[in-house]
């Protein structure tokens, strides 16, 4: 048998909604499969737990969370409890304590969806986004000074080390080395307007460059590089980036290929020391929350990249593929696409889908 | 005779190309109305000027240019000097030494030009970024400690002050006030994962709300904002960012409206203390400089914006007239959308179209 322990954090709003459907489709796959089990420990913690105990996550949570296979988190935030609170109190907290450098999002436009782009089809919409996921722009360091004066001011410091661009930058080189040909890399800066963190930057991307020579790379600043997401998302195959900027080019990549509800996300502890996560990218979405109304798909997807991690291709492989088939065929459309499906309505095809496959 | 007097800086590459129609389409307004007059001082800086002289612009540079009434600017950069060279030793500080701490941005479909948003028409695409452009993440603060150990690290800061967020703020929601029913004002922030200065962001922008009460808001997350962007453009009226995140969002904007040839900005110096300066969005293109093909309709606009800021609105109404019915003939269309004209053909049309009109 193998077997697995997943981290259940539904966390809030739709997250609940679509973590249901994703642990459905994993059900459904084990089931099939037989020699395969799935030990889930879920975890209340979120906004709701925070206004209860003023706490996002139990005290011991990190220690509770460490010796888990994986991670698969819904979403987090909550009207009323501010962003800087639930974020840095559940979600950035996994990502770093667990050295989670790779955040993986691949911008893939799925069989049977509409790009918004004109005339931009499958072929033109797969690449993935590496975003550094540890460090950078998010760094928390910074304070506030002569608040309630005229010369109130706030400043906040990005912070690049040596140590964590490269990790990332030789995670994102390997990837653009095994996958495409040509083999390329794209390397977002901004090293035009911002003349410290990202000339440094830009300096460990010809350093880490020099050991994948096949690799062609490209710097482009982010301005014209979130543009050329728009006109020219074809000529991508990896695109690295700091923090903040993958933040914004994976949300506009999710945009290009159909919007919030389908962009999955992986955050990656490549070394296997601590768990990774798996998340869609879209947020908590307070306003459909709970009116199942939410699209799984980016749940499903992320479950699949959880199986692909855990070592289960064969299973992660029926899974694309009956999601796939589900949108194709557009039986099930979930209302951010158009359609009148509800969440638990479209997971339950994905099942379907998936023992007819299995 | 209403007289002006204007700084040409065509800078570098492409720079020069389109600088030199938007003069030609100047010139032509000016000798059909008669009573105005331009008196133009060329200056030959930016990266050539650079390798003879080790500097970008003269020494007494910012003088020679704070008594104008406002500068054109074409583009600067070259292969060969980095950009934080280039960026640095002339743009930048034009744009704080004459405290132009608005960018503004119009993000407009013209009549004749095709977005890559599928079934998006001029009525969809219609509405201005505010871009902060004097401090924010472009501080120039911090450096590098490290280097060539293992310890090797970079820190930049962002500074955000309550006198350069409180008067960009304000500038936005008088926009706001004036154009649009609704009045609707949108304000980029990252409150949830900068935790220092964009909270510090939000509560100004909630705070000079306060005293534009009629102006709905929405305080919207950057990379959600990007994403919006994309699929539905048509929400927003007034945008309000800061430095970065205006950057980001302008150049995508052009994309949406049928990129970086076309999108015009104009730095500018609300209280007239100082010049203003006109730009194109785009930059020197040193790959299409001076093979004649680089697209002037954002230098001719960022004219018209000129005429604006100087209280020519007849000549400015003209010149975008004349801009719009030449790219909706599309007799000449240059090779970036699709077209063989030239840029010198483009702007002798769109001069030609002048004289008829005037
Ligand atoms: C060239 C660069 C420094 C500049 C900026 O980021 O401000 C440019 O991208 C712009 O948008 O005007
Ligand atoms: C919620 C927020 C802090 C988070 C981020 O910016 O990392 C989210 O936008 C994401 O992309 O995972």
């Amino acid at each position: 048998m193998r077997s697995y322990s997943i981290a259940l954090i539904p966390g809030d709003g739709i997250g609940i909604d679509v973590i249901k459907e994703g642990k459905k489709v994993l059900d459904t796959l084990c089931s099939l499969d037989g020699g395969i089990k799935m030990d889930y420990r879920t975890f209340d913690w979120g906004c709701e737990y925070y206004l209860k105990t003023g706490r996002m996550m139990s005290e011991t949570g990190l220690d509770e969370l460490k010796d888990v296979d994986s991670i698969y988190l819904g979403a987090v935030g909550y009207p009323g409890v501010p962003d800087h609170v639930s974020l840095w109190g559940l979600l950035l907290p996994i990502r770093r304590k667990f050295e989670q450098y790779i955040n993986l999002r691949p911008v893939k436009l799925l069989r049977g969806i509409q790009s918004p782009l004109a005339g931009r089809t499958a072929e033109h919409l797969d690449f993935t986004v590496i975003r550094e996921n540890n460090e950078g722009e998010y760094s928390s360091i910074g304070g506030r000074m002569y608040e309630g004066t005229e010369m109130d001011l706030a400043i906040q410091s990005a912070v690049f080390t040596k140590h964590g661009v490269e990790r990332v930058l030789r995670y994102a080189y390997s990837m653009a080395n095994k996958i495409g040909k040509p083999k390329r890399l794209t390397a977002a800066t901004k090293s035009n307007g911002i003349n410290h963190t990202m000339p440094f930057w830009d300096e460990y991307v010809r350093k880490i460059n020099l050991e994948y020579p096949e690799v062609e790379t490209e710097i482009t600043h982010i301005d014209a590089l979130a543009a050329f997401f728009v006109t020219k998302p074809d000529v991508f195959d990896v695109v690295v980036a700091s923090n903040l900027f993958g933040d914004i080019l994976t949300d506009l990549g999710a945009a290009i290929v159909g919007g919030m509800g389908i962009a999955p996300s992986a955050n990656i502890n490549p070394d296997r020391k601590f768990p990774s996560m798996f998340e869609p990218v879209h947020g908590s979405a307070p306003d459909i929350a709970g009116k199942g109304i939410a699209n799984p798909t980016a749940a499903i997807w992320c479950a699949g990249m959880m199986l692909e991690h855990l070592g289960e291709h064969a299973l992660a492989n029926i899974l694309m593929e009956a999601l796939q088939q589900v949108l194709e065929e557009g039986r099930m459309v979930t209302p951010d696409l158009g359609g009148t499906a509800t969440t638990v309505q479209f997971g339950e095809e994905v099942c379907g889908k998936i023992k007819r496959l299995g």
